[in-house]
């Protein structure tokens, strides 16, 4: 025993030695930055880029001496991110993913004074759908067959039309899914993918990590952030003549960042060019639970597709859905699936043996898919609850939107367009000139300055257009409409009362 | 309500159309197999190969028509999933992970009636480590920060030495941190990654899907799969010679498939090798737990680069764990975490801006994570029967090893090595020349020709040696030590059986 004490001791003495030579000296340099992939290197992501770090540092900052910052807490708007600001995940659907985890809780009586009685029953249904019940094993690649097969009915039963279980692939998120389809279709920089700008920056991530080229279209800010073909056909025209193969066109319906929902002629028409020019549709359709405005419905592209009678021969078009949008808002248990249909036999088993390369996404958000695509129905023991729940959370998003829309139409030179959809603002800021010029001064983009000053005022955190991609000239940010509401009034206020010093101090 | 019944069957009808019309001709052209990414086509991955698509369709017919063939079940021993074949969860883990998912659970006085005290302030105490105990947010890129605190608590008992959370990656399972490295590491074909022959075809894979040229060196059989550095040295300098710039050495300890568990010394001349030649060493260390002979001990190899006085300026080290292996077997959670030491902050922050594109892997994974790092200890409700569960099942593991291994060893023409750890038998076939002939001649490596034959016969899925990699002319198969103890003597005499028939048919 004295023996193993003097070792150890030896080895943390050791250790600390090297940690605080460490402090001078490099680490090793089998890699340096200028050794890395550049692809990596040439990859932004904004969502999470320096204004996030610098909030988690004015957290800790906050956590370690209070008071040392004009607001007591950092206010996450930069992720549409619900539970992490309070949101309660929907009972059923925990209710149902513990049983599942512990199944031996089935067998005890004791279970029935704590759970739903739907509950232990779906759980039931889902464990027999898991060959041996086990949780725990690996599935097949694309998802347990069981849970595909009522993902697929729950498709059916929004769109009309049928869907089939072995066109799906579950997915940890929809990240790896986009991920799955771009690394597919990318060969090299030659290669082109069509996304609107502004975008969510997974996808122009995404498109660097593989080494592609992201052909821009731009979404019509005047026209509440309208999707032009014309426009979209001249970006076409001319990355081919600059020798790009354009191989997909990215649509997010409900948009991110912009929350724009497409109009159905819209989408016909998106249908009709990504079928005429050879075009894979790649419909980011994660917040398709997410729609606020009467006037608006969220329909899938597939449903529009088929409704135009286009069938597997007629267009290549994958579905991207997700547990970490919607009213339900499950982002940590990182479940989502693709739908992909219109592909040949040859290429499905080429994605088939990527998603194995992965082994499976994970079962729990497997089973959470299952249940946002199958909630509770009319009769059920938990509909109800569920329903209260559910109407509770998207009701509250409706009016958050609209409070926040209202309140940044109200600031001075800056203009919003309605959040029809998704869970974002993303206004127009039109600064005065000598804050732009002061901004690139210190090499920053304007936005990116406002949002900067904003956190070091407020807490609040946003993220700048320019991660998105804008018109160039115009400046933007993405707020999100997720604060709780009893906070919304206070937010409004602090932004407000932030924005007229900042004007002031810049105006002109 | 009639208008919508009608437009509803005209849709059914339009979609029966295109999509009878589909079976005659062929989906949508807008990508072919020819028009892929050729990395893609490239990667290979044999553990869920064609011998397991056809072991799905043989379990169909079983299905559809029992007694079809000439056994009555599927047996899958082509993959370490050991709760698909029976093998129960660690109850404390998923009383935790139950606990977890449905906080409301904690206020309630009947839950202490259902679970285990201990697991009740577990999650109390993983809950509190969670902003806002919100386990469907997103967490930081990394994990949350107190689950990577308990996971360097885990390491550093382990080791012995100091580790740092901040090191920690929480990953979806291991696989997206190997590939995370190799996207990191890899710039072109150029790029070169020493990986051991047999391997785990993930390694060949994700040097595949990412460009890059792996370098191979040979686990000498005759040894017990040893490990020769003055091989490693040779296939380096080789590669070298053709101008591959080889940026990291792949080990795996315990081995898979091979099962050996690497000596001390050969570990320290590993890691001294690596140091010398600037390389990272990629430590896929995810079978820790799984070692089943006196005279062999794991040792991290973070751990004996500092027991060699290697701290962070000597070498660049990154250690691969999963909650899929060990005792636990959770592959279906899909946790994970990689360790990364050695690196500059500025590569650090790449390797953390990737990981951020991902959001985060799922909470439920990362709690696991967690868990297998700090299981029960001493005094705690739990731990006397946990240590039964984990010690039943590590012991039934290490029996199952040795009932295969001497069942391998006694038949004709089979060699097969100890499976010192992880879950897998290695055997040598030494086919009849007229076997070798007949696969040859059917384009078909012999020993995926005799694991055909052998799942034909016996409904036992073993993954061919081809797949892994072998010396060009041995033939081998890599069969799970998995199958539930009472059905090994069974599964012996059908593998017994099977063999003498084969031999017998293919004799010279």
């Amino acid at each position: 025993m004295r023996r193993f004490v003097t070792e150890r001791v030896k080895n943390l003495l050791r250790t600390t030695n090297s940690l605080s030579s460490s402090l001078n000296m490099s680490s090793s340099s089998a890699v340096t930055v200028d050794s890395i992939n550049p692809k990596v290197l040439k990859c932004e992501y904004a969502v999470r880029g320096e204004i996030v770090t610098q909030a988690q540092r004015l957290q800790q900052e906050l956590q370690q001496k209070p008071g040392s910052h004009p607001f007591d807490e950092i206010l996450y708007c930069n992720i549409g991110n619900p539970q992490s600001l309070g949101q309660k995940p929907i009972t059923y659907f925990r209710e149902v993913l513990a049983l599942c985890d512990h199944p031996p809780l089935l067998d005890l009586s004791e279970t029935e004074a704590l759970f739903s009685a739907d509950a232990i029953q779906r759980a039931w249904n889902i464990l027999d759908q898991i060959p041996g019940r086990a949780t725990g094993a690996y599935s097949h690649s694309q998802g347990v067959q069981g849970l595909r097969d009522s993902i697929a009915a729950g498709i059916a039963a929004r769109d009309g039309f049928p869907a089939d279980p072995n066109d799906i692939f579950l997915t940890d998120g929809a990240s790896p899914a986009v991920h799955m389809m771009m690394q597919l279709l990318i060969r090299s920089d030659k290669d082109g993918i069509l996304c609107p700008i502004p975008q969510y920056p997974l996808y122009s991530a995404s498109i660097a990590l593989h080494g592609g080229t992201l052909v821009p279209y731009y979404l019509d800010e005047a026209t509440g952030w309208g999707l032009e073909i014309s426009d979209v056909k001249k970006q076409l025209e001319d990355a081919r003549s600059k020798g790009i193969t354009v191989r997909a066109l990215v649509v997010i319906n409900p948009g991110n960042p912009t929350g724009q929902v497409l109009a159905e002629d819209n989408q016909r028409a998106v249908a009709e060019f990504c079928k005429n020019e050879n075009l894979v549709l790649l419909a980011d359709e994660v917040y398709q639970e997410n729609v606020y405005v009467e006037d608006k419905k969220f329909h899938s592209f597939k449903k529009i597709a088929r409704s135009m009678g286009y069938g597997e021969k007629d267009i290549s078009l994958v579905s991207f859905q997700s547990v970490s949008k919607g009213y339900y808002g499950e982002c940590g248990k990182r479940g989502g699936y693709m739908e992909i249909t219109g592909f040949g036999a040859d290429v499905r088993e080429q994605i088939y043996k990527v998603a194995s390369v992965n082994l499976c996404s994970n079962i729990s958000g497997q089973v959470l898919a299952s249940l946002v695509m199958n909630p509770p129905k009319v009769g059920d023991e938990s509909y109800e609850s569920f329903l209260a729940e559910k109407d509770g959370i998207l009701s509250s998003m409706a009016r958050r939107a609209k409070m926040l829309e209202d309140a940044f139409n109200s600031l001075e030179g800056v203009t919003c367009n309605k959040a029809e959809g998704a869970m974002y603002l993303f206004p127009r800021l039109h600064l005065p000139k000598k804050a732009i010029e002061v901004a690139e001064a210190a090499k920053t983009a304007p936005d990116a300055f406002y949002a900067r000053r904003l956190l070091e005022a407020t807490g609040i955190v946003v993220v700048p257009g320019s991660g998105f991609g804008q018109v160039p000239g115009t400046w933007h940010i993405r707020c999100t409409i997720l604060p709780p509401e009893e906070k919304i009034p206070a937010v409004i206020s602090r932004l407000t009362a932030f924005h007229q010093a900042f004007m002031a101090e810049f105006h002109d």
